[in-house]
């Protein structure tokens, strides 16, 4: 940290700064956009889905489609951090869809660069269970990245799709980072020092992060929260400067998982999917926690951006967090591996830089 | 016709003149892909689908992903004409998605824009049959274009994908021409007026054709040609001239309908689709009809290109026909109807010139 280091854009480029959120599942109004505009949010990886098979995934591209067109003055479908920039130029908050399990993928890798042209930016290798690629943070045996995790893996770096390993196996996400060509993100998670969950992100698994040039988006999810809702920002921020300490600022982002407005059926859905019945004293529906007061939903950015000040960061370092990185990650992740000579240079100038 | 007029670039732009098939569906394979580079063609609409349901037509799509990965040196997938001027510019043939049926939409119109996301560019209202949009030219009552089929047509009009009115009723062709915002095309087919099948091009939709700017593409399918496979290159070439004269060289194309290496199995499969049973003298299987011998595969484009030659048309109008209408048809169907005001203003200034 360099407190008190001038004001600067974001290293990525000239630009005015970005904000970017790398994770929510809100239940998606325009309420929300108008949210999202008043918060100043430039773009967020939105979730499309979880144990929705391939057809059902294109059912909720559909809906999204319907939202693009209703809410235009609002809201945009993002493929690039260019498309970003165009949201910000013109006022309005892009969309990145990404999945939280793999089920879209059935068992066919060709449809992940169906995903991808569809838009799909980000897919996590697990949710919490088992999938056909990798454990999942609550799975009985972990059991790591499977074959066909491997090979997704390698197709997902080729075609530009974001591996997400939120929600993953601690020795799914060592194997999947030593396995990958491209860095890859946590989406929405935070560190087990500071709080220790089922899916809190690992010593270890920060170290080879920040040796991947990944990046973590931290989570304000209750549940993950020190606390939960009664966690204070002084406490988050200052989580956040201990982990700058330890991984560098440049892998650090925000991943809200900021779930507004979703009833509470919707969890049941997360939680249990398909098969997996609750237990008789799960049998209660389980329901969204109380968010804490100073992040209750997307107009409360600005709030977040004025604790990090106040915990030491400069506004350049704070801008960093609050979406420059994420931005800088986009640039370079959302284009094919290796598809021109062009692409390679641009790649290998930023490794070196 | 103005025989002996200088031989000119295409008046699309000053680039190399393009030629274009503006259909087949062939068994593909590598010898079908060299075929095209001999025959020095550098796009064709290929059909990926018929009477496939959507989730089918994904499966399509991936194994021409698997293709374009084996065969990177001879083809690629074109959304665009920069697409295609890319593929001439690299000595490749670049290759656009089509379906010859509704059947991918099911009965959800959000599905066109996914369709377009994925890479499909021309789509049939009906083929030969009943369809969801619109009468086929073998149904039993010729009832045009459904309610259905006028919300098709604009939601293909917006998102950017051709209606192609081949396989179409009477009704439906002349319905769609006047609901249609955009030029539509009839990628391959015959006139009536030189020979008459259930699905050749009456003088009607010839003239509806015209006044709407689309653009026939002429077929060279055996049943389609008077004579069938005897059909002689000075009689084809000799009705291209008459329809010229009739309709204008600028509406004029080539849709071979080439199936080459198809096996029998195919042309039940397009005729009999998943309900439609054989009568007791149709069971005998349909065959395939031979080729005329001018035109046996793709490396006899210099072959047609010739006989329009020696039928009288200069070197500027053959290269129109064989492939300049189209790549200008192409340049300002693709993209969204009126998506910025600088498409706007192209399409309007198109119109002027």
């Amino acid at each position: 940290m360099t407190a008190g280091k001038p004001t600067s854009l974001t290293t990525a480029n000239m630009s005015p700064p970005l904000v970017i959120d790398g994770l929510q599942y809100c239940r998606w109004t325009r309420e929300v956009f108008l949210h999202m505009r008043e918060g100043g949010i430039d773009a967020i990886h939105a979730t499309i889905g979880y144990h929705e098979l391939f057809r059902e995934v294109v059912g909720n591209i559909t809906a999204w489609n319907k939202l693009f067109a209703e809410n235009s003055d609002l809201i945009l479908h993002a493929r690039s951090l260019s498309d970003i920039r165009q949201a910000q130029a013109s006022a309005r908050t892009a969309i990145l869809f990404g999945l939280q399990n793999c089920s879209a993928l059935e068992d066919d890798l060709g449809l992940v660069k169906i995903c991808f042209d569809l838009g799909v930016r980000f897919m996590q290798i697990s949710y919490n269970r088992q999938s056909l690629l990798a454990s999942g943070c609550q799975e009985k045996n972990d059991s790591g990245l499977t074959r066909m995790g491997e090979q997704a893996i390698r197709e997902m770096n080729r075609t530009g799709i974001v591996v997400d390993l939120s929600h993953a196996s601690e020795r799914s996400c060592l194997q999947a980072l030593a396995c990958s060509e491209r860095p890859l993100a946590i989406s929405h998670a935070i560190p087990s020092f500071w709080h220790k969950t089922a899916r809190s992100v690992s010593d270890e698994v920060l170290t080879a992060l920040k040796n991947n040039r990944g990046l973590l988006g931290l989570s304000l999810y209750p549940y993950h929260l020190k606390n939960h809702g009664d966690c204070s920002r002084e406490d988050f921020c200052a989580m956040v400067a201990r982990l700058a300490e330890k991984i560098g600022i440049d892998a650090i982002g925000i991943g809200s998982d900021l779930c507004y407005g979703q009833p509470d059926s919707v969890l049941a859905w997360m939680r249990q999917g398909r098969w997996n019945k609750p237990s008789r004293e799960q049998e209660k529906q389980p329901s969204f926690p109380p968010q804490p007061p100073w992040f209750q939903d997307n107009r409360d950015f600005p709030t977040l951006h004025e604790g990090l000040l106040q915990a030491g960061f400069s506004t350049a370092e704070t801008e960093k967090i609050t979406g420059g990185n994420w931005a800088r990650f986009f640039e370079h992740s959302f284009s094919p591996q290796n598809n021109t000579k062009q692409n390679n240079t641009k790649q290998n100038n930023t490794k070196e830089a």
